[in-house]
């Protein structure tokens, strides 16, 4: 690893850097697939970049481009690894989403039949004008593009 | 767009053909995105990729690398329009991962502080045993990679 690349406090860098162990499942130029040591589900494994970067927001095009390349290879082989019935990837940003460890990650979480484990919610309609106000909002913020 | 990346029974290819209406925010060459109809939380909003592909594993990898790269570009508008304090950014693969709509997206999902809208779990240690199993055939799946 290029040690410019990873922050000195940030425990995935600390991974990355071999300083703390992880059980590792890929590695490729930008990113490194490891074990989730406290497991939603059997399987569930992180997809990380190797240059730190806290957020969605402040990550690279390309290290983003090929994080999602390899959680599609990861997560077609944990499938066929672990015969699970569905796969969840999520990924948080800042307290507010619950992201644990401030550098991007993608989750994997495989489901299994009836498992329990969430990531559903009541499907509610919304106010129509409310989603066109908030749209315009974000259509601003975008600069018109 | 072209027809011919559509799947005629699909709801998500109907809104990209334009057989059903949508509040679009952004579309470039190989994505689109629009307000979720059922929003979580006020902004929450959806990426599609333009070509029909049901879930990560078969979708094209240019397609997931723009995905990722029009949510980066959508949720930073959204996180400034919406004064939101963070963001989940959730995909699902099969009904057992509760995917509604056979058709890939990423969601993502403002969130502000408390708001009691989930996507956080007890983090319990696995057994490092069952996790080293785990990965020994999540590898072994990989191809040694």
């Amino acid at each position: 690893m290029d040690g410019d690349a990873l922050n000195p406090d940030c425990v995935f860098c600390k991974i990355l850097g071999g300083r703390i162990p992880s059980v590792k499942l890929y590695e490729d130029e930008r990113t490194v697939a490891i074990m989730d040591i406290n497991p939603l589900n059997p399987g569930h494994c992180l997809v990380l970049i190797k240059t730190h970067a806290a957020t969605l927001f402040e990550a690279d095009a390309a290290d983003l481009a090929a994080a999602i390349t390899t959680a599609k290879k990861v997560a077609t082989a944990l499938m066929a690894a672990l015969k699970a019935d569905g796969l969840n990837m999520l990924q948080a940003n800042g307290a507010a989403a619950f992201q644990s460890v401030p550098h991007l990650h993608l989750h994997l979480i495989p489901r299994f039949a009836n498992d329990g484990k969430g990531f559903d919610w009541a499907l509610t309609p919304g106010n129509r004008d409310e989603i066109v106000a908030n749209a315009e909002k974000i259509k601003s913020a975008l600069g018109g593009t």
